[in-house]
Order: structure tokens, then sequence, then C-alpha cells
């Protein structure tokens, strides 16, 4: 027996024991590695729900996250007991129209780890042992990269998904809203794919520092400038604050013919410039979750041609969740707050 | 010495008489063939202004025209005396950022006639003799094609350039609301570039009767239909008609993963739901002018491949263009109302 | 008991009797409605092989079929028993890198009927009864479609790819090599999406004929011109004659900047300009097979706007296939030789 | 009085005084800062010709080049004197089809500097002093940054544009063949955007060396491996070598649905698999010259995330010219050779 992070309700986490389901010839029994609390994650601690996804039975969470092989399936031939693994915990259908258009995130039967947007819910993977299909693992053998790096490579996917859905920023200027986990893993993906000049907006002087470490140029206190000291700064803007002013950041500061990436969650209706979008010809584009780009990020971890491990601020035992979870909250002190088993 | 109509003010028109400036060596003298009224010309003569744009100085409307070349300067190669030509009213810079990425449309030292958003303003060419560079003109050797047709070749680029900015639409659906002048020419812009099925909205029985005859395949009273009824019912849709409840509808009607084109002048701010452009991934793309489209559109029309003729609802002389203006708005009874002159 | 065509070797092609399978829950039992006779087709009939794919066991050819729904298993919900359907013969996997880049066309485990490119091999449609999985199938309502035409959307898809290659082709100029049954469709689906002007060059006066009759605004017998005055003709060529010669036309014919797209099956190897491909930074892409475009095909002739009637050149019952593809043998007659059932 | 390397015909290279041209009110009177030899400088040096551009008069060479202002025009505002500058070799025109379309590398008026492209030639920038319009200038404040470093702008600008030919290679594979200048800009303008991987083949040790020193990830030496070793190893390939060898490696390491970039001058005819390009649907693609990229590459070298200093072999004095031209000949020695003025 096993012990799992449940949550019931709104401030309803309790840990639970639990036993695996058996291992069909295609499934892969883990133990969890790191696993990162993500802002959806503490949607559903804190409101027991996440916008129109509501806790309808007791939901594990967690969708960031590595492992180390325990035992294998007979016909797996992807990995191997002991190996450790980053997870992909995105299951699309591969054959309804989005898949095969190559949209895979946008899938009609999309199955995601951690999730109450379908019923029975999709269970998480904060829990110490899981089993998984083997499609959903890559097996890493630089030992030098730890479990939590790799449980990064799912956020990191997010702000590569961004810069897919930018197009091209190969020497553009790109400014993000916001300098949290996906701000500042947008600001890594826009460096990585070429952006001549990275800056960030935020009312938050941790999360700025946090950006110009993991590679912002510029570090602004959106709440400290004049509105007009950043219109049509940036080719590309990354909405990752998930609020009106940010928007409203990124609108002007997108030059004519540019494009603005909405990422964060926004208000269901908000103000919005719609004639400005015209007259500019600007290209609003919403942006979920992500798709090949989980691949892309194992494989810049691994290399560590992206360096998350500033990102990490904290790592709690599994037993500990509900401190976890409590710690998450308070976002002027951590960016990402991991579980991990400690042995 | 010939005549032009001119716009002093807010329903201030008035015919006056005028002196073609001289001829430069690469320049054209032209006898106008026909003049659309345009909804920025209509702005101009209502309102005094398009927006920002204010009339400061005496403004001679019109950049959808035709005409017939009179007599050529020195260098002139194009075109030759006698012919009918397409005029392209718009005249990008061509060496900055945007003219050299390809997009003359957002040219940043923009000239673009019959407009009021430079000082002195750019003349247009509701006139009956005006000299224009030969690089704005193209001849017409096709006779049975009339000068009428010619002068919507501005109008139908302006719907090939929302096609250019939805991306290809081949097999495809796609939706347009308002079937004024711009919604049917990119109607026609939708058929000509392969899509599968176009469906119009709009409120009035004029405008569907003749979307459908443009080649629409579906026809809607939006006005008459539960909203759901057009939810998720195509991978494109076009704003056209320049209301925010047109634009409710493509924002309900474009399937997750689709492209919103705004086309139509929206006010300023309104009411946006820009949580779900983010959790459904669109694109929300504005559509400024064109740029190679104008070629585009005198090829489809001189070949008939798109056939506008069912569009042009009157022809008025040039001289009784205070009268063509007053048709013009009453867009219930018209679509497009040009000036034309008559031996 | 029902009839099947079965190739056995290098024109050794026989009538025999089989047995369908059994249907699962997701199946479909069908009669066959027309099957047309493609290329490959007619190099395992004549060859017993095409190109690397050698038939090693007795092969049902046919890929290029439509049918009628007899029988449905217990968990279908797309047709229903009396329905005429257009049947996909490509099954990509849905699962592996290509397919979930969107690019299924390529998958690694593609099974594609009538195909000795696996083993055991994927047998084909020319048979009076098989069975299909139901997502194989697209019932069609309209009355007036033919069975024969519904059996083009295969081939037609063929040419829509190769649009899909090329990109947007609004406004532009395409030459294509070949007046054969891909060239046609490429110029039927060229015409679809919004070429400005489609030429053709074939060495056959009977297959230019054709391509006129499909929608060629010219059509050139490349052997009685000089090639200079091909020079620099086209944005885009697409070659579908399939030697090195028409070939030869295509890079002379695309100007600079432009798009070679490479239909036809070449020789292994021959000369090439390769320092021109260079410097005049033209794209020659590869074309093969079709994807999300076999859906645009049933729905383009389901709604004729693409009318491929002018293509059968025959029909043939099933019992007589060897006459068939004899007959389909002779490109100076044929273009498109179907079997089909004969009530 | 200044001095100039001039190029005669066939190794006859003389240096000349000359007196620069006067101010016209946007131009600006330069000094050297240093010049590269390129490819093409050898070629004029070596054989009196490049391909079809032969020298028909005196020809100074040079277009990789940086400089410091002397003197401006009454209208300059975009640089002062004492300041350092790049310098943009390539003049395209601005309102010819391919630069209206955002292709000015290929307009059809181009004037590049240094070449016999034209009559009167378009002289270079190797000599002491020239005049230049000031659109073709960037001023660079940063002073750590040297003028060698400045003039390899114009070389960077070539493996940045190589890398817009391929599209996103952000998370891919990518093989180069050729480890000598525009190879080792390739490596880094492919680091740059984000590649997963960089693998160089060449047959000379220096060469792969210094592709490691400048970010390669993998170094082969071509000629020492098994051929199908390097079969379907990426997902773009870029031939920088310039011989038929190297382009064979790009065909075959190219996995299905990649794209060949074909950079290097090749023989005018070659043999080709053309057959396999089809079946495995790969994109050959041009490459020639730049366009935006050269103010990306001035962008990149100022912030230093590219590091062309590595690649600068020797320095030599403007008035030793043909001593500098001799050394860079010998590609076993030398990448990139400067000639440079010595106070």
């Amino acid at each position: 027996m096993t012990i799992a992070c449940v949550i019931h309700g709104a401030l309803d986490l309790r840990m639970e024991v639990e036993t695996p389901r058996p291992l069909g010839p295609t499934d892969v029994l883990l133990r969890l590695g790191a696993g990162g609390i993500c802002g959806s994650d503490l949607h559903y601690f804190q409101h027991g729900r996440v916008g129109a996804f509501v806790v309808r039975e007791p939901l594990v969470p967690g969708h960031e996250a590595s492992g180390v092989v325990l035992q294998v399936g007979a016909a797996v031939d992807r990995v191997k007991p002991g190996q450790r693994v980053a997870i992909n915990p995105s299951h699309p259908c591969g054959v309804c129209d989005y898949c095969r258009a190559g949209r895979g995130n946008l899938c009609r039967k999309m199955f995601f780890l951690g999730s109450a947007s379908v019923f029975p819910h999709a269970q998480g993977l904060f829990r110490e042992q899981f089993v998984m299909g083997q499609a959903q693992l890559t097996p890493i053998r630089e030992a030098h990269i730890s479990l939590g790096e790799l449980a990064c490579a799912e956020p990191l996917s997010i702000g590569l998904h961004a810069i897919t859905r930018a197009g091209s920023v190969l020497g553009e200027t790109v400014l993000i809203t916001g300098g949290g986990t996906i701000g500042c893993m947008s600001v890594m993906a826009a460096r990585l794919a070429g952006a001549a000049e990275v800056i960030v907006c935020d009312i938050n002087d941790r999360a700025l520092e946090m950006a110009r470490t993991v590679g912002a140029d510029r570090a602004i206190r959106s709440d400290q400038v004049d509105p007009g000291s950043l219109a049509d700064l940036a080719d590309v803007t990354i909405e990752a604050a998930g609020n009106a002013a940010a928007l409203a950041t990124c609108l002007s500061a997108t030059r004519r013919g540019g494009r603005i990436i909405q990422v964060g969650t926004l208000p269901a209706e908000l103000m919005f410039p719609a004639n400005s979008l015209m007259a500019r010809e600007l290209d609003y584009r919403g942006c979920f979750r992500a798709h090949l780009e989980f691949d892309w990020a194992v494989q810049a971890i691994r290399t560590r041609r992206v360096d998350v491990r500033p990102l990490i601020s904290a790592q709690l035992p599994l037993a500990e969740s509900k401190a976890a979870f409590e710690m998450a909250l308070d976002r002027t002190r951590t960016t990402k707050v991991q579980v991990v088993l400690v042995d």
C-alpha cells in the first residue's frame, strides 16, 4: 500500500492510502520523483474547482511530475526498471480531427492527468506510486539532471507552446507580463528561440528578480512606469499574469502587425480595444496547454540549454502535501513548489 | 479646367473646378472611369472625420476608382493613352521595416488616396481628371470588363486580404458577419480561395439576398436564430458588420483552434470573452486595408473569376456626387454606389 | 461468396471467390460502388511491383473506391445500411511522431489499402464486398452524385495535397506538367484554391484537351515550343508527368523564389541543376499521398465545386477487371478507368 | 586621397589611390573598420569571375565590413561622426514585386556591393574611405564589441537566412555539411534559434574543431563514417560545403518530411535522387543571400548572443590585401581573414 494526496473539495486535502492498479502489457509502475504544484492544482485546493471543472469525486492532483521505473509490463520496450523518466500528462486520442491536424492539445477526447475536466476524473500524479502507459514516458540517462528539474518539463512545455503560437521570434523583442512560473518559462522559451530582447513586467520585485535570473534582459515594475513608455516596444507579447491590466499592457506594448499570446487565465469578460486590434492589424492568439513541445522541453532540460533550477523554490515530502500547497499559495515568496519522496 | 467633388466638413460636399497638376516623367494624366463610394468616404461626408482622421482642409474623397489614360509622361512605359486602367490608391514607402517585411499595408509612411490620415491630406479620386504615378496603374485589355467593375478592385482586395490574414481556407467553413460590400467581397474571396462552405449572417434581408447572389451557401438572419445554433459552425469567421453583436456571433461560431478576422470598424472598447479565447485557443486577427491583394483582385475581375457586377447598385454622374453619397447612406437599398463620368 | 480481383504477379490477374471477414463492433460491410484504377495498380498488374514494393502474396488492388453499406457492427454510428459512402484507404496510426505532428501521410506505421508496402499485404478494394472500420467512411446524401464520382475523392485528394504542399496559390500562376489523372486533379485543385492562371504542359493532345476541359486556362504541347518560352512563367509548378523532361520544364518555368511540387514518380536518379535552385532560391518539394485533403475532396465532389465527371473515361464490370486494366494502360485513349458492380 | 584594393582580373589585385565621391544629403563618409574576405571575393581574385559574373572593369571587392563615421550629409539623422557602424551591403529597390512581397534578397534590381553582377559594377568596401547612404548603417554603442566582430554581421546574416528558409528549428536536430565560415555561422544561427542538437560534417579536422568551438554538439568526419550511419539523423540539413558529396549526405541524413537548405554553391548539374525526394516528401530549398536577417545579426553580435570572435583567424592591414587574399585561400589554416586599417 502506498500514499496519495487527495482533494475532496475546497480546502479539504487528505493523505490517503491506496493500491496502484495492475499493470497491462504496455504499462509501467512508477515511483514519484518530484511533482510540481501548478496554478490549477492550487485552484482545486482552494476552491474545489478550476473554472467549469468542479471536483465531483476525490481527485489526486498533479500533472507536473517525474518518476523512477519500478516495474514494467510484458510488452514495454521504452523504459527499464531503475530508469528515471519525464512524464507527459497529456493523452490526446490520436483520431479526432484536431489530432489528425497536428493539434493534439485541442483533442476532443483529451485525457489530462490531475484534472476534473472529465468524469470519472483523470487522477493525477501526487502519489507514491502510479501506473502509466509507456508512451507517456521519456527515460533520462543524464545522472546530473535531478528529478526536480525533470518535473519542470511540463510547465516549460507551456512556455514553449506560447512561442509556437507566436511563430518565429528570432531577432525579435518579446515582452512577457507576469514573472511567475509560466512567465519565467516563457522567458526561457523566448531566449531559447532566439529572441533579441526579452522584457518582463510584473508588480512584484521577487518575480522580476527571478525573471532576470532566468534570462530577461529587462524587468519592469509595470505599476511604476508611465504606461505610454511601453507603447510599441515589442513584436510579441505573452500574457502570463492573468489579469486585465496585464492584457492592457500587452495590447499597448505590441507594435503594429505584432502578436499577443494569451497564456494566463483571464476573467470571463473584460473591456477590450477591438478597433485598435483591427487598425493596427494585431494578432491576438489564445494558447492552451502544449503538444509536441513536451518532448522539446525534456530535451532542453536534459541538455541544460534551459536551466530550470532557479525556479524550484522548495521541495517538501509528499506526506506534507498540505504544507506544500499552502506554501505555494504565497506567490510573493515562492515560484515553483514541489512534493517529493524522501527515502 | 475640370470638376472635383470636395468635402469641406460634415455634410458640406461641393463640386469645384480645379486644374490637374503638371505631369512628371513617370506620371500619367487620367480621366475618371468609375469611383465607388466606400464607408470611409461616407464617414467623411457625414461626420467630417473617420475616427481619428479629421478633415482639416478641403478633401477630395475616393480611393476605389478606375480611369482612362489621357496623357503620359516622358518615361512612362506601363500604359498608353486611351487605355483603361485599374488604380491602386495605396502608396507604401518601400523602405520602412514593415515594407521590407512584405507588409506594405502597415507602412509607417503610407500615403493612401482620399484620406485625412496625413496632412496635407492625400487627395482622392472623385474628380474629372487626375495625375498618378504609373506604378499605381494596371492597364486592362478586356473590352467586355466595364470601368465600374474595375473600380471594384480595391474593395475586392479588402476581402482577399481578409483571406490572406485567415490563412488557407481550402476545404473549410467560413462564416461572415455582414452582407454589405466588404462582407460580399469576403464571400467572393472565400469562394475563390476554395472554402467548402460560406455562410453569411446579417439582420437585413436585402444584404442576405445579395450575399447569396455572390456565392454564399447559406444566409442567416442572425436576429432570428438561437445564438447557440451557430456555435462551432466555422473554421474561420470574418467580422465585416462592424458592431459588437456581430463580433459576439463570430466568437461563438468559431470552433476551437479557429480564426476570427476583424475587418469591420468596431467601437473603441467592448466587452470581450478573453478567457474563452485562451481556453479554445482561438486566433483573433485584425485586418487593415490590403497589399499584394490589389493585383490579385484586378486579375480576378478581368477574368471574371470573381464577378462583382451584382454589387454595383447604382452609378450617378460625378456632377451629382452629393446625391450619390446620400443614396449610398441608405444601406437597406444599395450595396455599392459609384460616381462616373458620362460623355 | 463474393468475387474479387486478385494480382498474383506480373500480368497474372485473376477473378477469385472469397468470403468477407466477420464484422467487429465498429466495422461496416460494404458493396463496391466504383473503383478507379490508379497508376500504382497498373504497376502491380504489369510488373508485379511498384518500385520497392513487390507482390509477395496474392494482392487485391484498388484504393480509389466508393461503396454502399450492406451491414453495420453493433457500435457503428457514422453510417447506416443503404447509404452510399466515400472510402478513405489511408490508415495512419495516430500515435507516431508524424501523426502527432499532423502529417499522417508520412505515418511510420501506415496501412494503405491495395498496397504491397507491408507484409502481409494491405488488401485493396477491387472486390464485390469488403469490411472497413467506420472511421474510413463518409456517407453521402446527395442522390445526384454518382458512385463513380465518389470514387474520385482519393485521386482528387492527391491534387489537393499538391496544393497544400505548394502553400497558398491565391492570385498566382500554376503550371502543371502532365495532363493525366493526377495532372487534371491538380488543375482542378489549383482552380479551387484560387490560382489566377493554370497552365498545363503535355506531349499528348488528348491529355491537353482534357486539361482544358477541367479548367486549364492554357494547354501547351511542351514538345512543340521553344523551352525558353516557358521560362519564369509560373509561381508554382506541379510535376505530375513523372519524367525527367517534365521536371526540367518545371525547373525552368518556376520563377525566382517559386515552388516546384513533385507528385509524379521520377527515375531514382537524374541530372539536376542544383546551383540554379540555390541562386534562384527555389523550393523543390516532394509530395506523397494525402491526409486531411481526403475530406476536402469528398466535400468538393458532393457539392460539385469540383466536377470530376469528365475524367471518368470508362466503367467496366468488376468481373471484367482484366479488360479494365488493359484499357487503363492505354493512356492515349483513357484518363480514369473504373471497375463497377452492375446489378 | 585614400587607398583601395582593386581587382583588375584573375590574380591581378592592386592597391590604388582614389578620392571618395562627394556626400549627398543622406550620405555618410566612412573609414573602413574591418572587411572580411568572402568566398566570392576569393573567386574574383582567383578567376576574375564568380559564375556568370565576370570582372569587366576594375572592381573593389568586399561586402562584409564595418566602419567609423567621418562625416555626414546635411539630412543624416541615423549616425554621427565618430560612431562605429555595421554596414549592410544589400540595396534592394523597394518597389519590385519581390521587394513588395518581403523578399528583398531576390530583388529584380538588386545593387549588392562588391559585385560584378551589374555593370557598371557595384564597387565594394575594401578601401580606406567610402560613401554610403545612411539607411545602410547601424551605429553600435557597445565599446567592447570590436570592428572585426561587426564586420561579421553580413556572413552571420547568411546563416540566419538559412534558418529563416528552414522555418522553426526549435527542438529539432540540424545537420550542417561544411565547417567553414558559412557552416559555422549556420551552427550559431541554429543554436540561436533553439535547435536541440547541431551536428556538423566535414572532411577537415580544423573545420570540425572550429564548429565545435562555436556550438556544434557533434562534429563528424564524413569521410570516415559509414554513410548509412547518418541516415535519417536530422529534421533539417544545411548544405554549406558546396560539393555533390555533401549534398548526398544531406539528402540521406534528412528524415522523412524534413528540409534541406542549399546555401553552398554547387556544380551547375549533378545527379539527384529525385524519386526519394517525392516518396519521403522532402523539402529542398535554395538559400540566396539574406534580407531582414542582417539586422538580427547586428543585434546578436552587439549583445554577444552570438560570439563570432573565434571565427576571425587573422587581420591584415588593408595595404596588405594581396597577402590577406592569399592567406584566405588556404582554408585548412584559416576561417575568416579580414583586412583592417591600422592607425
